[in-house]
């Protein structure tokens, strides 16, 4: 999906810390990256990376989104990593046995948007690639957090699990709704426009024959507009019907004439 | 993100059909496809991919997912992919000027589930990596799908893409709200009904010369297909429409003969 403009002011910084602990490869770093920019985070962390995190390819990984990468903090151990935080949830896709409220995303967006509110920094940790976190650092969260899932395959991509996370709470604040249209345009015509393109139509089926039972014409006549009622047209897009219909019409009239 | 359980019992095989237009890398392919996977999709279709998409990598992606993969049908254009459906979604993070409603993956995930209920078959139609779909592509969707995202960095891997809208669809359970036509009349009409329509109704405007522009026609038949797709037509109303041009170009025919 193309389409950053780079020219609309960024959405304020802010969000919860993502903490990568022990990622095994630099390319999943620079798409974590990406997924968080795309949601407007950029606290990123790194716990005790295997590679040399700010490798070529993950800065190719991030396409663009670098300085997320640039700004990231690495620390030794899970422990320094959440230091300052307030709120931590650990994201795991199997059952820890341990005694822990488990949230979904939407749940934790929720719950880190209203923290925040209340002054609270928050972080969610994710785990290698390979073996997901352990057990001593979910140990070091409040909360549990497991995206629901397809039980039969929910193994999820490093830069897929963050990227879900991120939106949730991304989306916790957008919950302004998009425009129903795309912009740019004008709205839908008045009535009056519509009601004088459908006698516009009917005279001229009246006219070629197409409503010729008596019995029928209402019902049809009402199934016509109601077609046209759905379509929520534009003026513009009125004006391009009377012209479809006249022009059918005309030609008509003129080849009639020519073969006259 | 560890944890699948293959044991466990898939989720019911249903949901929107994933339709890639023209992608480029078969990683990305591959990528999609477990992210469809993860939630419970399996309808991938594939328009004109432009390399050998069941390739090793594209195996490799997949990651487990490759029955996916390997059920992947291929069409050579986007209207043969979308014919057997009858909601169709356009994701793209760009404005179109064109007048159609826009949702959110939150909103299209809802109304996805509420056309399943009614018995509709519903897809999503995704671009290519970097130019996303063309606007011939998204004249033939109900609905624009754009991810609300920081302004200021949108761009969408396709594969991430592809996860949003299929994690979306998972998490929405079936929509309660009140179906959106009166009960007692059939659904909207298939896809290839309503292009085998458009296809009529542009003959005759070429023949009538209301087409006779060739710089003017592409966005000329593009804004006239987005007026019908917005109506949302059913078989029958299709049908009508059918018996009007037709009508229209009998009786011009019969009266150029009378006065011939």
């Amino acid at each position: 999906m193309a389409g950053t403009d780079s020219s609309r002011q960024e959405a304020a910084a802010a969000g919860p810390a993502i903490i990568l602990v022990r990622p095994q490869l630099s390319e999943n770093i620079g798409t974590a990256a990406r997924a968080m920019l795309n949601c407007g985070l950029t606290d990123m962390r790194i716990v005790a990376p295997r590679e040399e995190w700010l490798s070529d390819r993950a800065i190719a990984a991030a396409s663009g989104a670098d300085r997320v990468l640039l700004g990231a903090k690495v620390f030794e151990t899970t422990q320094d990593a959440v230091a300052d935080l307030h709120r931590v949830w650990a994201t795991t896709g199997r059952d820890r046995y341990m005694t822990k409220p488990v949230n979904t995303p939407r749940e934790a967006a929720s719950a880190m948007r209203q923290g925040e509110q209340e002054g609270l920094r928050c972080g969610v940790m994710f785990g290698p690639e390979r073996t997901g976190l352990e057990n001593d650092d979910v140990a070091l969260a409040d909360t549990v957090l497991t995206v629901p899932l397809n039980p039969a395959y929910c193994s999820l991509n490093l830069a897929q699990a963050v990227l879900l996370i991120s939106y949730e709470w991304f989306q916790c604040e957008a919950a302004t709704t998009l425009p129903s249209m795309t912009k740019g345009h004008e709205g839908p015509a008045s009535k009056e426009k519509l009601v004088f393109f459908f006698e516009h139509l009917e005279r001229e089926l009246d006219d070629c024959g197409f409503l010729r039972v008596p019995d029928k014409r209402p019902v049809m006549v009402r199934n016509i507009r109601n077609m046209f009622q759905r379509a929520n047209l534009t003026g513009q897009e009125i004006q391009t019907l009377h012209g479809i219909v006249h022009e059918l019409v005309t030609y008509r009239h003129k080849k009639a004439a020519g073969k006259g």
